[in-house]
């Protein structure tokens, strides 16, 4: 089943992924699409944090860029793949500011997704509920944000909105 | 029946309201508020593509302001309006900075629903739910933003509010 | 009960706590969490509009800070309190920017709410469905918000999310 669970900053979006794929299955790969940089204390301290609460036996896989090639790679049966998130591997693909390899990069993540037979559940921030912003690249991102999760939304089986920890299915089977 | 699609940015508002509107009724009359400069390339494209998406024989009409006059203008038998979007409309109408101005034109639209009979579509963008913006114009559009929603909430048969193009229905029966 | 209503800015969240301690009980405390400042005439606007919103009997108490001591010292039997709001504790908290007093006040909170018997609604302002604020300040904001939603969601019995004043129950019984 593929799933995809999006809510706000804070709203317990990755802790309900990992609960998720712990009721499914042993084997959870985990892919964290976050770029590192040694500078970042506050992006590392976070990365530790969500490290801490997982599992050890699960498998991480770090990739900013090639999603759709990582979760080919990885596609098996009994096994659960999180991507956690969307929004950074979207705002990674944004700052490289190269039209083509956006295109590629989104356009085989769908395909790939279409013939995808397995467990998968997406994590996705929310960010176009707030006032439209000025620059013209967080314009850009809210955009291309929505579109995303718009096309996710309709190649899976479950989406689910989180508000203060709490799950509301929008689409498929409540649980 | 009179609709009320609220949603963030790119969360399928408006094809939502392209779809029920093609389900009721062949008679569709779409109110575009952008208000058009020449020199907004990003705003001129997007419009480009929303008239893409839609029937040929749709009637379009352009009114940035006053919105209540061409509602009432327009109603018919078996005719179904789509006003898209509330929240440039909005926009419009702050940006005069005429107090007395937005008084008339949100109180005659408020007056115009109570009596209108037909068919009417609202779409707007939700905006209140980041981080309070910092400038007083901001706070100001996020605070008219949310009264005019829940005026026109309480005003319609059907409230629904979208995330990644799925629907949740929020007042009235599901569809 | 202990409810817990969220939302974003206007969204009917103040309105909503009122009716439903109105529905419950005719001994209301209102908590009133926002902070004094003579030169700020939009807050004094805003709470001078509440005031008036407000039956006469219920008895208002003002405190920015010490919210967990205010709860312990009013909670009595057939009596519903009203925290309104949250957003602005936090606010006035971080502010502070001392983080022990910060652990202090949030800790003491969630140990009265565990023991705490009677009514009680909490009101807090959605703030991270919005684009990843720039400033340091606003994204601990955005994140202290969502981490405190959580934590207090766990602890009710109710947590309703408000759009355009409509209510959405996403824990415990429908009303």
């Amino acid at each position: 089943m593929k799933q995809l669970i999006l809510g706000g900053a804070r709203s317990g979006k990755s802790a309900l992924a990992e609960r998720l794929a712990t009721g499914m299955t042993g084997d959870v790969r985990y892919i964290a699409t976050a770029m590192h940089q040694a500078d970042d204390t506050e992006m590392v301290e976070r990365i530790r944090q969500h490290r801490e609460r997982r599992p050890r036996h699960w498998t991480l896989i770090e990739e900013p860029i090639k999603l759709a090639d990582v979760i080919q790679d990885n596609q098996g049966e009994g096994r659960c793949l999180i991507v956690d998130c969307l929004t950074l591997w979207l705002s990674n693909l944004l700052l490289l500011e190269d039209d083509k390899q956006f295109q590629l990069q989104t356009e085989t993540l769908f395909s790939v997704l279409s013939g995808y037979r397995g467990d998968l559940i997406f994590v996705g921030n929310e960010v176009g509920m707030g006032i439209v912003p000025l620059g013209e690249l967080s314009r850009k991102f809210q955009d291309e944000s929505g579109r995303l999760h718009q096309q996710l939304a309709a190649l899976c089986d479950r989406v689910i909105f989180t508000v203060a920890g709490l799950p509301l299915v929008m689409k498929g089977e409540a649980f």
